[in-house]
């Protein structure tokens, strides 16, 4: 009997929203119910898609420009998709990703303003028409997101980097865009309030997740 | 008055054809007549497309899917027209690049059998439609090519990377695909012998480069 394809689960949202403490959770709570879980983040995931990562947080004298940008982040998702993500979906186990496409959209389309069509048809072909069974879609407030930016930086050590130093036009068109896609597409990305705490926000992001299974 | 656009060469053909080599001379001759001419390479020319270059030649444990790959080499590109090719050309500068498009159709459409429309588009928005003025195309036997990959690996100690690994069945399939687009683009893309020695060829290069002048 063949495996049944494994379950992709996808987690999206502005800086500072929580999605990457929500993503590790999701993949821990399933894995403590028995479910084979994979969690990889973008852009990343991959050798050669972490080295692109690299060159797109990169803080140098060349920053990439927004074509070149756009085909960067493309590039690592297809190295993901054809050698961590669709292996696993067809093995049986399920995927959870911090951030895919609807990220691309919302940053290199409503953020920089790139054509939505030509960044829909180089992101088909990048991840070969996949698309998450699930995309759960983190909305705090900018105060909230900006508090929680300022905490992990001071937690780190670490500055903001060049995407997320991009200012607050440029997130504010981010939000934007993450609500007209939710609106559009309803069935497969749900809205979650994040301004709670990570327990309270968990409660809501299990509410949806938990019917997948 | 506003300056003159520059010119736009690129130097296209298969491994060991000897385009480098002419690709350098070139820029040389054209400098020496008083031309400010500016030399670049693909993937490469900028700090960041050079990183990419990298990655592309990268013996490693994940080597880049075919998505991946030409997702790679086309966001060096954009890098290289946005920062480099465009900036020069607009400044009446000449620009003159050991690969471009041509590659991109021959190496990733013909050798490794991506739809070439798919390449078109993805190219065109790469590139933002850049389109050289004249292509050089290099055309060697391929034993001859052969005799002088190996003269090149054994002088600079150097293995023969992924690509130029591929095999004869790849390579050969690469000449086809060079051969198609300089029947169908016969106004820009300029087929020259490339068997003889260099001064030999670079005769023939200049029969033609210098009509541009």
């Amino acid at each position: 009997m063949a495996a049944m394809r494994g379950r992709f689960i996808t987690f999206e949202g502005g800086e500072g929203c929580g999605k990457s403490t929500q993503a590790a959770r999701a993949v821990a709570e399933l894995a403590a119910l028995g479910i084979d879980v994979v969690g990889v983040r973008e852009p990343g995931g991959t050798r050669l898609a972490e080295l692109v990562r690299g060159l797109l947080k990169d803080e140098s004298a060349d920053p990439p420009c927004d074509r070149a940008e756009l085909l960067l982040f493309l590039a690592a998702r297809a190295q993901l998709v054809e050698k961590v993500i669709r292996p696993a979906l067809s093995a049986g186990k399920w995927v959870v990703s911090d951030r895919f496409s609807d990220s691309t959209f919302a940053y290199q389309g409503y953020g920089r303003g790139m054509d939505l069509g030509v960044i829909r048809t180089a992101n088909d072909f990048a991840c070969g028409g996949l698309v998450p069974d699930m995309t759960l879609l983190l909305v705090a407030d900018p105060a909230v997101a900006a508090d929680r930016m300022r905490a992990r930086e001071a937690a780190t050590s670490t500055a903001a980097d060049r995407i997320e130093c991009a200012g607050d036009a440029f997130h504010a068109r981010l939000r934007e865009g993450f609500d007209a896609m939710a609106a559009a597409e309803p069935r497969r990305i749900v809205r979650i309030d994040a301004n709670g705490s990570p327990d309270e926000v968990w409660g809501e992001v299990w509410k949806y997740l938990k019917r997948l299974i």
